[in-house]
């Protein structure tokens, strides 16, 4: 077998950042990796699926149709590059049949100069983040289509999701069809042209199908994967090549660009995963806060989620609002990190409940950082405001008699106080504010709206509160500069220093008003990742009870609590700014859709 | 043909208003209405579409799978309330097989309490405002277990989507299938249980198809419809039947619920139309300043949008600002009409751009309609947030120096202050704040984050400008009490206050700032219902320029305006509250999904 493929058979896995429909902009790419390609003496040149609109591409497609124009367009372009070199480039391909979808997700093979044939993808996944159905016809007939030969070499293409089907490997199938056993008998080598966002553990279940598939055919498997940003989903990229043993004889850069040259005979070059990551699948069965095998990954996914943000939507410069509490802390590094210290602003906004050590803690971190810093008291503004509402309440209780006794009138004013400035500061000097909220308050509904949760990019949305804490000390520990977090911030307990706890005469504390942190996350994690009903984690037990005295009164009244402020935290999820992917399952709009008004039973 | 009806042929058509996710409430609804059917000697109930979990039901299938356990157990409590009466309604069945989706959207057969068998559906759309497929498994086969036998009339089911795919009546086809062709030789009556939401346009292709669907085949054609609003969709019911020859027999009431009784001999109460309803479907080939076929519909629409998301949330009370101008007030009628004048409270909050006349209008706008009213003057908070935002600009330009010269910080310091008052009103009183953004000025990103924009829920956000103007005249006509709203503001053209125009020294008006509505609603028409890029609207005459002389040098002014605005409204898209959808095509959250980070070359 080897042989024949020493003469010619160098591929290049064109792993690129494409813009969401930017045809021009993706073309142009794709022509620079071409020429590239064949300075490197390459045979083949894949790209990502629909790598000349981008992945996601949504709507754009049925409201503005013309772009599948311009792809095509460019498609004829682009064929002017390939003398003497075949290039895989995915496209929409216009469906004109009185049947079906208006498009197919295709990949067009062009070779010396033409357009070959064009090569359909047949399962449309609608799960998670996905949603080809909507757009794309499945094409399931002439499966001999998606293959061609190349000196002498066959290869198969499938298309993404068409890989993962396979029904040995997972218990369940979503498709009744597996693209690859259809062509597998009659192929050297699968090419899987992707757009395959990380999320976690995925790499792992990634990793284990496509070197099963590889070995359970005895056939080399090339995956070609999307790399960056676009606003919820984050490409790692890592594409790659397993030999016919199953074995990973070549890995493309994690999160960048990277042309990266494979030989089928001699592989390529293998480039580390994010430390840890291999070891994030047997996690799947119990709930752990050990966060560390993710901890590289997940912060690389902000980085890059962060960056490709600003870029793309032509955005330099963000301003936070830094309360010396975690969430903001941790968005104040990745920020550094992601755009450069210069542009970032941290503004401490101290209300007159803010504590001193909130304070220097704030200034200790925009130090260590070296980002801009001002200290802006809001004192004024709340004072007035609360003023003011003193008397318009007494107006408005003359018509309406349910004013609360308890209300958080004045916590929320002092949070849309801050947000009120970082807006200011964002429309006088274009840059984007951020919404500091992180995943665990945002299940609660603990966050206020046009507060801390509002802003341009919210870049912790789907990172739960354990994890932040371990993401602070891996930064710690891992960027250049060591410790930049000033360890108190890291020691304290959370707290939004708005309002005082009548028990304790201090400010209340987050796992007061809400409940403990370790046990919140194990809630979100088995409802994430094992559906779990309210009555069945009355039975389990939690890891937060092998480690505390939790009696069964408490742990109902916890449940109970998370169930019901989980109810009216809905609508804060419908209005939360975009933020990155991160969890195997997350709440961002990208994914999770669930009617506002809709009530469950939880309990079974 | 008729007389073996005679007998016992009557049917009950279930139009109720499910919540979603709540099974016990659908449950008991259910029970209730077999209940009836039984005391007014029906043979056969049919409930919408999966009735007992209510549509949509979103991610809450995969989030929460026990809401399908729930559901079976509350079929097997429906099912002791039928004896003697057959019953048809829906449910998500479990997929239990190795392959496909977690779940089937089917209708459970029950007679002589016994479920005696489960009806699957097909066709299973993931256009506009739907996602079956994400759910739901297609059954394309057995097409024989969709027809039972009552009392010697042989009913064939379809189910809502089913029905969309008439080989002959669309000229293009979504699916190769037509469930009803394959079972039109052998029934009598077509039974097509639905969620269909309410679209502008859609009542008049509905009737046409069905009418044109039971006189194809010659059967006696009943469909039975969802009614009420959840969240975003609203479902008018108009439930009805045809007879062969696709004559409407009978017809449901519009937008409540009704257990109206149909005989398959003698029809049924045929209730009316939104008035004019009948004449919109002409208006798709042109657009059309004539908005008057739509009114009663988007009247009604958002009336039950609005109550229905507010009872299904738990608030009774909204508080919104009154500028005096358009937007405000029209959402100002159409909560007191949804809620009771006495649940709603409208705030004037003028600044020293107020005028006098927006003041006066603001206050008889209240006074006509009967709601609470208070004046708030902002220009304190507005004097203290700009003072303190000039001293920190100039400590922020020693860091930044791309301070904006002509910024909209000022503009939005009004908007936002306001905003602060409504959401402090909320916190107080638990009333929601109302965001007063219209579907044209949402086009262009010309509404305030954090402030105008900013509420629990948008009633006008897929309502454009010139359809509101007709909407304001339309409700001075048709209320009760005429002429509520001041003529006065619906003479004078729309204009935010915020800032001031050079070029007049007053107050800068809004098709100033954009371009004139008449054109810019055109422009929206013709993306939503023609898909035309800006070349192809520079060759196309608009109406506005039918009447007015308009250059060409203008024109593409316009064009390229709209946009570039256009680009940068996508992320107030993102985080707009939710609000009924209205158009024929909307950029509701539930409908609309483009990645804000896109970048389109609209010009072809």
């Amino acid at each position: 077998m080897e042989s024949k493929y020493l003469k010619s058979s160098n591929i290049l896995m064109a792993q690129l950042n494409p813009i969401s429909g930017d045809v021009e902009y993706n073309k142009n790419k794709a022509i620079e990796a071409i020429k590239t390609a064949k300075e490197k003496k390459a045979d083949l040149v894949v790209f990502p699926e629909l790598f000349l609109i981008g992945y996601p591409i949504g709507d754009i497609l049925t409201r503005y149709p013309y772009i599948s124009h311009q792809a095509q367009k460019a498609l004829d372009e682009i064929k002017i590059y390939c003398e003497n070199i075949a290039v895989l480039i995915g496209y929409p391909e216009i469906n004109n049949d009185k049947f079906g979808k208006p498009y197919y997700n295709s990949m067009a093979l062009i070779e010396n100069g033409k357009i070959v044939k064009s090569i359909r993808k047949t399962l449309l996944p609608t799960y998670c983040e996905h949603n080809d159905y909507r757009y794309f016809e499945s094409w399931n007939e002439e499966f001999e289509n998606r293959i061609f030969t190349l000196n002498n070499v066959k290869y198969g293409v499938i298309i993404c999701e068409d890989a993962w089907n396979d029904f040995e490997f997972f218990e369940k199938n979503l498709y009744k069809i597996d693209p690859v056993e259809k062509i597998a008998n009659d192929v050297d080598v699968f090419l899987c042209p992707s757009a395959s966002c990380t999320r976690a553990k995925k790499e792992q279940l990634k990793h284990n199908m496509m070197s099963h598939c590889a070995k359970k055919y005895s056939k080399k498997y090339i995956y070609v994967n999307q790399v960056g940003a676009n606003d919820e989903l984050v490409y790692d990229g890592l594409s790659r090549m397993y030999d016919e043993d199953g074995k990973l004889v070549a890995m493309a850069k994690s999160f960048e660009e990277d042309l990266a040259m494979v030989n089928l005979s001699l592989g390529g070059e293998i480039n580390p995963l994010p430390k840890g990551l291999e070891l994030t699948l047997n996690s799947q069965k119990e709930f752990s806060l050990d966060h560390k095998p993710d901890l590289e990954r997940t912060y690389r996914t902000i980085i890059v989620a962060i960056s490709d943000y600003f870029n793309k939507n032509g955005f330099k410069q963000a301003v936070l609002g830094l309360s010396g509490g975690l969430d903001s802390t941790v968005c104040a590094v990745l920020l550094a990190d992601a755009l450069g210290a210069e542009n970032v602003f941290g503004i401490s906004m101290p209300s007159k409940l803010t504590s001193l050590e909130s304070k220097n803690d704030a200034k200790e971190l925009a130090n260590n950082l070296k980002i801009n810093f001002l200290e802006i008291p809001i004192k004024d503004m709340c004072d007035l405001i609360k003023d003011k509402f003193s008397s318009m309440f007494d107006e408005i209780s003359k018509n309406w008699c349910n004013r609360y006794t308890n209300s958080y009138t004045n916590d929320n004013i002092q949070a849309r106080s801050r947000a009120m400035i970082l807006w200011g500061i964002a429309n006088e000097y274009g840059a984007l504010p951020i919404a500091t909220s992180d995943k665990s308050e945002l299940y609660m509904g603990y966050a206020t709206i046009n507060g801390d949760m509002s802003g341009g990019y919210a870049p912790i949305s789907d990172v739960v509160k354990t994890k932040l804490f371990a993401l602070a000390r891996w930064m710690n520990e891992n960027r250049k500069t060591k410790n930049a977090i000033p360890i108190s911030i890291i020691n304290k307990p959370p707290g939004a220093e708005l309002a005082i706890d009548p028990k304790t005469g201090k400010t209340l504390l987050a796992e007061d008003a809400l409940m403990p942190y370790e046990f919140l996350d194990e809630v979100i994690w088995r409802i994430e990742n094992l559906n779990q009903s309210k009555d069945n984690m009355l039975k389990q037990e939690f890891l937060y009870e092998k480690k505390n005295q939790v009696d069964k009164d408490t742990k109902l009244k916890w449940l109970n609590k998370f169930f019901k402020r989980l109810n009216t935290a809905l609508y804060k999820w419908y209005i939360i700014p975009p933020g990155p992917v991160i969890d195997a399952r997350s709440i961002n709009k990208i994914e999770y859709k669930q009617p506002i008004i809709s009530n469950i039973d939880y309990s079974n």
